[in-house]
Order: structure tokens, then C-alpha cells, then sequence
């Protein structure tokens, strides 16, 4: 193991310096590297442990203890190792940097879902009640709707059993030998970062190319139609549907096919968002990794909350989509269902306000330097 | 009859250097009621034969035809006759201002219903049409959703058979006495305004006086909630809803019952604006009767515009709620009609949030003057 004093813990200015300086660029990314695969290691076993002693089906009220320390650091870990490997991927052998960054998604894959049901199913459920709430003092659009009970408990079931099975898989992995050789590469990377010759001089291009990939994937964002409150358009008028596979478009007869296919259409709409959100994730990273001043991190972590809030939302517009089609539901449910569809694509749209609020403000401070650097 | 040099069609300017005259108020008063009872009296034998002629039920696509040339016009003199006679009411008798005041209003609701309901029905066909348009350029978030013909000819339906109620009941009125009497009260004051003597000696500080009170119409109205796009608060709080003769607030069980009170929630929810709304328009015919110029009554115009969609935004969301509760319909279309209602409910918010934003920045241009005046 080479000395890491360049690791995320070491303060960002040092960290700067060192990036900037070619000759300690593999150091930073080693130090880094060895620092993320420790904290992969300790946060495994935590994580476990977590998963395995709590039941498939958590009383109400418990949310908060799911999402636990152990899992979080996990996830955390996960997530700034794969975007180093990725990001910085000219310093690795190639074949190596690949299967781990698989191994890598497999596991993220894993670990997020349980959680992200949770959240799912307690933002749709708070939606509802909110909107169903009877307070004289404020009530809501569907106070006292005779559909909204039904609605939660088919939500809440539905989800609950999304949860349970994902807790199963999840239990399953854990105990499975392709986790045993995640953790046994991740002991090695702890150890030993396997650099290639020269590979990590060049540091700074790298995460300048991560920032290029973010600024054109935002380039390739409706900013102008998202800039407008209330356009509407969110529920109006979507993007256009590229035809999957040489399929005929969107203009199926009406029925629960055509159903999947106006899913499938809000799918279109959402991924370019998406995408975009990775992209800030990659270049958070790599801001890390190189050490950046922490409000220029910040910055790309307020992106990333919102473009966070864009997918949860959007996910749980398709989670009531899909209740919606439920068999022998009552008209009042399927109502109160599309009430708050309605409401969780305007919560779509929201973020994409809001994002196009805070994107063309961001002073993107030294990014123009680097990429000409 | 007064000669009535200073009716509407004089220019603005030279009203106006009248209207601050306070030798010729009482006869700018006489010839703004003149013209206007003139208007009325040409435009109602047209208005008549418009809705004889036409029939109970029109066949798609006639929309236009309906709010034909000769009713626009007549509902035209009828909102500024009788928005004269309550700004201006000083100047008149007392009981024979309220009661041609109550017949105009009598009139009003009788010849406003059917292009209401015209209105509506074109607004909720082509929103839904909108949410499930199956272009693949661009594709609603209801995409070829199989409830949405349903919900279609449902409304469709109710709004026909609405419509068709309005019209029968405007035609029995027609030719009812109580039209012969209003038409014969119009040719008096086409003739003769039957001013209190030095009533009209104070036009300025009554029609001041229309301002202050949308003013404080506007002082009552949440523009702060309002501001913040996508706040969702439209939807998720409403206002406090004051408790009805004592009735208990909106937390009975849920039920038929219930959603009855949510509606009323919103109405409550939506009753200062509609009275702002009011409140522009007797505002905006008073600076007319005094001449003021076009840009200030532009600027009225234009609030008025925006409060007339939050209106007819709100009364299709009730349109929609109700018809969700129509029996035995199915489920898909149900959701279908809760999104639209959803929809309209945004409608509302966007109103709110575009009042929001043009109140404040209007430069109230003479206003201070004349209430001080």
C-alpha cells in the first residue's frame, strides 16, 4: 500500500495543490481508491448485519431506521468508486476498471432498492394524505375523499410488497459468492491500486471531460420549456418518443397496452433528466477526487438533490400509474389514483423548474480553466 | 335626453378633462348610461333571434357561432350599465338603481350560462384531448390511455345536457315580461337619466372609491403563497374553510357526503378571487365612465383576462369532480378524470401565480391622485 495522504478526509486546498502537481496525480488517485475500499469494508459487514436483523415488512413508523449508518456508508462508497473508475479510467488496466464498476452497479442495484421504496412509499403516501387531509384549517384538494383510504391501503400494499421482495434478494446477495469476490477485490484495491505506467498523469483532463459530458448532457435538456411555471407541459406535451426497435409509435389502439405505452412515453421524457443526473453524480466525484473547494462540490451536490427529487418523483408517478391499473379497483380509488399521479408529475416538473434555475446560475468556477488546462 | 357628448366613443383625453370637471360629471354619467341603454336596446332583438335560431343541442365544432355577435353585445351594455349603477350609485335613487341593478344581474346569469358551459365543455374536451394526445412528436402524459374517449363523451354528455338546460331556460326568458320590463327600463334611460340632483357632483372619489376596494379585494388574496411556483398548495392546503351557519368543519367520515365538503373546501378556496375578479371589472368600467386612458383600462383588462380563466378553470374542475361521481363509471375512467381534475386545479394555480405577477408591478397610474384628490 503507497502512502494516501491526499484521501477525501485531507482538506480540499492541500488536495488541490496535489492534484494540480502531475507527479502526485496516481497518489490522489490511489489515496483515494485505498481510503473508499476501506470504507467499502468496514460499512459491509454494518450493512449485513442491518439488513439481516431487520424483517421483511417493517412496521409503520420505522422508515428512518432502514435507510441504516452501515448501509448509507456502504452505498457511499459504492458510489465514489465506481465514479472514479469511470471517470478516471485511462489510469486503470481497462478489463479490470469494467468488471469492477459491473460488480460495483450490481451491488448499488441492490442496496438502493430496498431504501428507495421506502422513500417512495413515504412520499406517496404523505402526498395523499396531504391532499386528502380534512384540517378545516387547510384542507386539501380531495379532503375527506372517499377513494383516498383505499388508494393509500393499495399503495401502501403494493409497495410494501415491492419492499419485502426486495429485502429478499438483498438477503439472498449478501450471502452469495459474487459478493464474497466484490469484497474480496475491494481488499485488494484497499491494498493496492493497480495503475497503469503514466496512466494517471493526467488527472485534470479527466474530471474537465466528466464536467464537458455534464455540461452537454444539460445542452440536450428543454431548459427553455422547463423555465416556464405552469406550462403545463409536463403533462401536456412530452418529448418525443424515439421508436423502440423499429416498432410503430405511440398511436396504438386505446387499451392497457397503450396504457404501457403512455408509460413508456413518460419514460422518453424523463430519461434525458436522468441521464443528466448521473452526470452530476460522475462529476461530483470527480471534483472529489481532485480535491475541489467544497462550495464548488456543494454546488453539484445541490443539483444532485434536485435531479434526485426529479427521479422519486417520477418513479412514483409510475408506481400510481401502475396501481391505477389494478384489476376491480373503485372508480373513487382510480380517481383519487390519478389525482395524485397528476401530482407527482407536477412534482416532476418542479424539479426540472428548478433545475433550470440553478444550472445556467452556477458559476462553474474553474471548470473552464481545467478543460483548456 | 341630455345631449351626451361624452359617451365611450369620445376619446379618452377629452373624457377625461370632463371628468375632473365637476360641472359635467352628471353629464358624462347620462351619456356613458345613454349609449350604453342604446346598445342594449339595438343588441337585444339580435340576441334574441341569435337564440332563437340556433338549436338546443349544436352539432361539434359550431362552438364559435354561439357566443354570436348580438349577445356578446348585449351582455356587453348590460356589465357596464350595471357596473355604473353600483360604482356611481350616489348619483341615482336609490331603490331604482338596486332594482335595475338586480334585473341586469337577472339577464346576465341568464345570458352568460350556455357560452359558459360552451366555453368549458371546448376548455376540458381539449385539455383531455391534450393529456391524451398520441403524436409521438409529442404525446400527453394520458397517451392513448383507454378511459380517456370514456371521460371524454362523459363530459361531453353532462356539459351537452347542461348546456342544453341553459338554453331552454334562456329561451322561456326571452319572452318572459320580466325581459319586457327591463327593455322597457332600458328605453327610459336611453332617454332620460334619472340623476339625483348634485348626486353626479362626485364622480372621481366614487369611482376612487371602485379602486380602493379592489385594492383591498387584492390586500385579502395569498399573492405570497401564490408566488412560488409549483408550491403545490393549490392542491395540498387549501384555505380555512369557514364553517358553514355552524355546521360542523370538513372532518365528517368520508363519503358521498365528504366529497361534497371538498369541493366546498375549494370553493371557499377560490371565493376572494372570484370576488377580486369582480372587483376588476366594476374598476375597469368605472375608469371607463370617467374616461380614463386606454393603458389603464388595458391594464385592467388584461387582470381581468387572467381572473377570468382562474374562474373558468375552477368551475371545470367542479365539472370534473362531479362528473367522477357519476355512478357506475369504470375505473380507467375515473383516473382519467382525476388527472383532468388535477389539471384544472393547476390551471387555477398558474391564474393565481400570473395575478401574483401582474398586481404589484401595476403602476396604478392616476389612482393616488384621484383618492386623495
Amino acid at each position: 500500500m503507497t502512502d494516501a495522504p491526499m484521501t477525501a478526509r485531507t482538506g480540499p486546498k492541500d488536495a488541490a495543490n496535489a492534484a494540480t502537481s502531475a507527479a502526485t496525480a496516481g497518489e490522489v488517485l490511489s489515496g483515494f481508491l485505498t481510503a473508499q475500499a476501506g470504507a467499502f469494508l468496514r460499512a459491509l459487514p454494518q450493512a449485513v448485519g442491518e439488513a439481516g436483523s431487520r424483517p421483511g415488512a417493517l412496521p409503520a413508523g420505522t422508515a428512518g431506521a432502514v435507510a441504516a449508518a452501515g448501509t448509507e456508508d456502504l452505498l457511499r462508497s459504492v458510489r465514489r468508486i465506481g465514479g472514479a473508475l469511470h471517470t478516471f479510467g485511462a489510469a486503470f488496466e481497462p478489463g479490470w476498471a469494467e468488471e469492477t464498476r459491473t460488480e460495483l452497479r450490481w451491488l448499488l442495484n441492490l442496496l438502493a432498492q430496498e431504501p428507495a421504496y421506502l422513500r417512495r412509499s413515504a412520499r406517496l403516501l404523505a402526498a395523499l394524505d396531504s391532499l386528502s387531509e380534512t384540517d378545516p384549517d387547510g384542507p386539501g384538494m380531495l379532503a375527506g375523499h372517499s377513494g383516498a383510504p383505499k388508494a393509500r391501503a393499495l399503495l401502501e400494499r403494493q409497495l410494501t410488497l415491492a419492499r419485502t421482495r426486495a429485502h429478499t434478494a438483498l438477503l439472498q446477495e449478501l450471502r452469495s459468492a459474487r459478493l464474497h469476490a466484490l469484497a474480496d477485490r475491494m481488499t485488494l484495491l484497499a491494498s493496492d491500486v493497480p495503475l497503469l505506467a503514466g496512466g494517471s498523469s493526467a488527472l485534470l483532463p479527466q474530471a474537465a471531460a466528466a464536467l464537458a459530458a455534464l455540461a452537454a448532457g444539460a445542452q440536450l435538456l428543454p431548459l427553455g420549456r422547463a423555465a416556464t411555471p405552469y406550462g403545463g407541459k409536463g403533462l401536456h406535451r412530452l418529448a418525443a418518443v424515439p421508436p423502440a426497435r423499429g416498432a410503430e409509435p405511440v398511436r396504438a389502439a386505446a387499451g392497457p397496452a397503450a396504457e404501457v405505452e403512455a408509460d413508456a412515453a413518460l419514460a422518453a421524457d424523463d430519461a434525458p433528466w436522468h441521464r443528466v443526473r448521473i452526470l452530476v453524480k460522475r462529476a461530483r466525484y470527480a471534483l472529489e477526487v481532485c480535491g475541489s473547494p467544497a462550495e464548488e462540490i456543494g454546488e453539484l451536490d445541490a443539483l444532485d438533490r434536485t435531479l434526485d427529487r426529479h427521479q422519486e418523483a417520477a418513479d412514483a408517478a409510475v408506481t400510481v400509474a401502475t396501481a391505477a391499473r389494478t384489476p376491480r379497483i373503485t372508480p373513487a380509488t382510480a380517481y383519487v389514483l390519478g389525482v395524485v399521479h397528476a401530482d407527482q408529475r407536477l412534482e416532476v416538473e418542479a424539479a426540472r423548474y428548478a433545475f433550470g434555475h440553478q444550472w445556467p446560475n452556477l458559476p462553474h468556477h474553474g471548470w473552464h480553466e481545467w478543460a483548456t488546462a
